[in-house]
């Protein structure tokens, strides 16, 4: 089946018949700058990060043609990223730099991409206002200024939020001297989204040996560790209104939701771990209150159906995860099933406007 | 709901009532001898493997009731064993040297101690022909050995497979130096229980930095990456009629499932890791193919409702996780659903007849 060529216009047109927009909540760009120093990164000798080495020594490197125009796609954030979208049905991209985006740089470095990075994301934002959101980038090496540059993004530049890319050079952010973040995105009403970064050096190694580092296996376990370490150290008990966004639907925890409860239980009440402390709600009501999860790099009905069954319909959101996983039949594909139009609807495009707060269309 | 204590030809009459028996699939059992072994082991200074240390140091050494009930139902091979069994509506237990076995032993004494764990649980299951079923110990050490061991196990202790305890001092079943082990398996056409180990060394540092190696979620991190290796490996094109049983539900391999799929075919198309080669078939079909998973430590009917649909329910067996998950509850919970009697018995009992080769009840 194939999908007519949108025009800005067309695409709410469709969108209106179709009777929901398609948000897709999980969309990455990158910046010639930001490739720029990736390049001179791998260039340098020992590596200080096997995961950024690994998986930018390939996308940067490679003569594939997966690497190839996915190096292309990442950049571009004007026509051609629109007519992808059109390709594909997608009405609204809601974009974010791509993993490990500033993460990896020294402070400084971080600092100053974050901003530029926000302001060029920002620009083709105000060109294409109907098709991009975004979300801000900000350098978590140091805290205080990552919540004042999400608050510029938010407040000045118009972004929906902020995007965080798992580990920072070994550092989680269930670590408190990383909490100025959280607290600045619980006080500005937006939300976080914890996105993959390829695992640590610690965690990486017999993955990496077998070229399971990344999305195959590798950025789920990194990513599900960091999310159920947030939960464990009492993130949510100290910021109760932040709202965590997880890309690949909950990067699994969903489906350990059962056995996460009974471990914890049975880990606090054992003292085993002297460090690992009571909450005040066991572990998955703060899946089902705190986190919603986007369907990136999961277009299959059944994992959807079962995430939206354990979380709930209003927490379970659409998202492609371009260009790494681009297939233009995708949401047809996925339109198959029996769901009514109004679960449909939730999950394109109300459980997006609400989280991201997005305006609905004017129509 | 309180179950009435069953002797054993009171556990056959019931299951004759109920339509279908209880067997349950991974349950665990310890030698005195191998605990003196394991407490020697962590009496040394620094430790040869961190996740042994961490899981090991605390069962055997937590004044805890979790870890002294726990110590005390592993050593259980007789009357109590089969009263707990009773309390829970168990059956059958398929009985398995707990984990890592002989695995964290000096080649020799891994040897030795595998042999003598096998007459051991030989010698419990002739006392109780109906109410236990056993698993071989090998020592991986020694693959030829291993080989030679399970067919002892199988051929003259009646035993009905094999365990093995993921990673042996870092060393995976991806490496063919150990193929001799699955060659044997295949020969013998008895299944390989491929059980939860801690994570390996290289694997598990964020994770025991935060109390999270254990079975909320390293467990399934460094068995499902083991599972995922196998596949990627080419084991199951070289063993096509390998057979091998994954607890917790598949330690989420089956959530995995598209995106380990697209993945898998993007990595060897773009020739990312050299190393990686195509397969015969796409890795899900081996999951479906040569894999069977039981509900140990995931007694929750979402979850196993959900890998019945994208497995197929004659590869999804039950399990309780004794006396890990020992909840007496569990079973008769569980069955408040809505599943046909059909559905339950192969759940519960014809699965894993087929599968471990158990001799239906004689009535």
């Amino acid at each position: 089946m194939s999908i007519d060529r949108e025009t800005e216009t067309g695409s709410n047109a469709m969108a209106a018949a179709r009777g929901y927009r398609r948000i897709a909540t999980e969309e990455a760009f990158a910046t010639a700058e930001m490739f720029e120093l990736y390049r001179k990164l791998l260039a340098q000798g020992e590596p200080l990060d096997r995961g950024f080495h690994s998986l930018w020594g390939f996308y940067l490197g490679s003569p594939s043609d997966r690497a190839r125009r996915i190096i292309e796609r990442l950049q571009h954030l004007d026509e051609q990223r629109i007519s992808d979208m059109d390709a594909s049905g997608i009405d609204v991209q809601v974009l974010s730099l791509t993993s490990p985006g500033v993460q990896i740089f020294d402070p400084a470095t971080a600092v100053s991409i974050a901003r530029s990075s926000n302001d060029q994301l920002a620009a083709a934002i105000r060109k294409h206002p109907e098709r991009f959101a975004g979300l801000a980038a900000v350098a978590p090496q140091r805290p205080a200024e990552a919540a004042k540059e999400l608050e510029r993004g938010v407040r000045q530049l118009g972004l929906r939020g902020m995007i965080l890319n798992s580990h920072t050079h070994g550092e989680y952010f269930d670590d408190p001297k990383f909490w100025d973040i959280f607290a600045a995105a619980e006080a500005l009403d937006v939300p976080v989204y914890l996105h993959p970064n390829s695992p640590s050096n610690e965690l990486i190694g017999p993955l990496l040996q077998r070229g399971l580092d990344g999305a195959i296996y590798g950025f789920g376990v990194e990513t599900g560790m960091h999310l159920l370490a947030l939960i464990t150290s009492g993130v949510f008990d100290r910021f109760p209104k932040l709202k965590v966004v997880v890309g690949h639907l909950g990067e699994a925890l969903p489906f350990w939701l059962f056995r996460i409860d009974y471990m914890h239980r049975a880990t606090v009440a054992s003292g085993r771990y002297a460090f690992l402390k009571p909450l005040q709600r066991c572990p998955s009501e703060y899946l089902r209150a705190n986190v919603f999860v986007t369907s990136s790099g999961m277009a299959w009905a059944p994992a959807i159906r079962f995430c939206q069954e354990v979380l709930g319909i209003d927490r379970v959101l659409y998202a492609m995860d371009y260009p790494y996983q681009f297939v233009t039949e995708e949401v047809v594909e996925m339109e198959h099933g029996p769901d009514s139009i109004e679960k449909r609807r939730m999950f394109y495009q109300t459980n997006a406007e609400r989280v991201f707060g997005i305006a609905p269309p004017a129509n």
